[in-house]
């Protein structure tokens, strides 16, 4: 496995694999790797049928606000690079912030109204700074795949419309979340959880799973399904609901009924800590 | 000389040129071609070493504001398509508004600072469409080399700050303004004139001689600077100052003293008609 930490190496490469016939498969992530994120390399592989995999590591420091867990967000580099190897990654591309980010930098791009909405109402910048980011690591690795988790469902619905938008030549490809064997949904912020914050954090995908039963039995109505769902985390003392919602995966907008591309979303506070989870329908 | 209209079918036709080591340069146009725009076809070949010359021509919507002139802006397609060939043009990209622009469209690729001095204060949204489409455009036909005329200079240092930011691959190349016999700067927006208007639209260029004689006699002083040609432009009673300003090119920000690295613009209203004019120092 090689690690690449200069853009411009990187960039250098993936065009040389590209003469090769290569087929690149790019998992962009902010290391302290789980499972979650190394399903991505297999998915990439497999769903993706690519030959060469490429993963990033880079903490970015543009989606995060001043207020948020920038400083705090768990590095763990040695380790992430000895299971990127064990992954099959071919090539890491850590990069420094400075690397990605010039002192006079001053382009954004962002993809409007669906970044202003669910995440994007506490976090009305993080969605620019990871479509920014995206577009950047997109021009240097120029992958033909790059895979994203559904952990992370409205980020992967941004990043497809600004690849549609922008004409970027990279298919985007959305993994299934990987669970705890509790449900919990895997994430780097679950370390943050104390031991009594991480016994109640299952009721966020047990939420799901409430919801699941009910469109299972019938139930169509949007109001109804997030009352049971706010009903059942409530009964949690830790959790503290930031919002649930049922949107149109196109729009993320909010619809009464749950129909086909439906994604249930919810994000919950533990203390400082936020977890997301979802479905798609 | 090949037309495509399809984003798909130029982006796999310059692929396939990649493949066969091809060196591709590219002029965005917005059509009406004139000796300006044939000229970056030259400087593509010449001072960009290209061996391939795509332009595209497209009337972008997304750069006018509701307010300016999309719907009347001077189009004269077969005219271009002959004028691009006996230039030398070898693909014409020339796409509908529907083939760049989806109905669910939401993405905007912006240059913060640099897009709202000078001529974004106008035109505030002007250049976040000029940056989106250009975006697209480098997507889609993916050339070593662009060519940009200096007659819109702002335009040329976003884009340029657009590319190093976002890490994109091709080079921006700046050629020099053409001018007509008398000096002003050929623009397509020209045809507007009336014949008072267009005789004494010349004083553009003439304010930026007056500019320079002085900085030659050693006159550093912008606010001299600016007096004077301000003065000069305001003998032509049809002339109505937008803006002239020294700025520098790295941040378009005003500078007190015309030193390296130095703009100076300007802007004027004959009528309805905007005409932009300028020197780099």
């Amino acid at each position: 496995m090689i690690v690449i930490t200069s853009p411009g190496e990187m960039n250098a490469w993936s065009q040389s694999a590209r003469r090769r016939e290569k087929r690149i498969g790019f998992v962009p992530t902010m290391g302290c790797l789980h499972r979650g994120h190394l399903s991505l390399i297999d998915v990439a592989r497999s769903h993706g049928k690519c030959d060469t995999a490429v993963m990033s590591v880079f903490v970015n420091p543009l989606q995060f606000a001043p207020n948020e867990d920038f400083d705090k967000y768990p590095r763990q580099w040695e380790l992430d690079k000895k299971l990127a190897e064990d992954a099959g990654v071919d090539v890491v591309f850590h990069p420094s912030s400075e690397d990605m980010y010039s002192a006079n930098a001053k382009t954004f791009v962002e993809v409007a109204d669906l970044s202003s909405v669910m995440c994007g109402i506490t976090r009305p910048t993080h969605f620019r700074g990871v479509t920014t980011v995206v577009a950047k690591l997109l021009h240097i690795v120029s992958p033909q795949v790059t895979v994203f988790g559904q952990k992370d469902a409205q980020q992967c619905f941004i990043i497809r419309r600004m690849v549609q938008d922008l004409m970027m030549e990279t298919e985007i490809i959305m993994a299934p979340i990987i669970r705890e064997i509790d449900g919990l949904a895997m994430s780097s912020r679950n370390a943050y959880l104390s031991a009594g914050e991480r016994g109640q954090a299952v009721c966020l995908s047990q939420s799901l799973e409430v919801a699941k039963k009910m469109i299972n039995a019938g139930e169509k109505r949007s109001a109804v399904i997030l009352e049971a769902m706010r009903t059942y985390i409530q009964r949690n003392p830790l959790a503290k609901i930031d919002y649930i919602t049922v949107v149109n995966t196109e729009t993320l907008q909010e619809t009464p009924e749950v129909l086909q591309n439906t994604l249930i979303a919810l994000a919950v506070y533990f203390g400082k800590t936020r977890l997301i989870d979802n479905i798609i329908l």
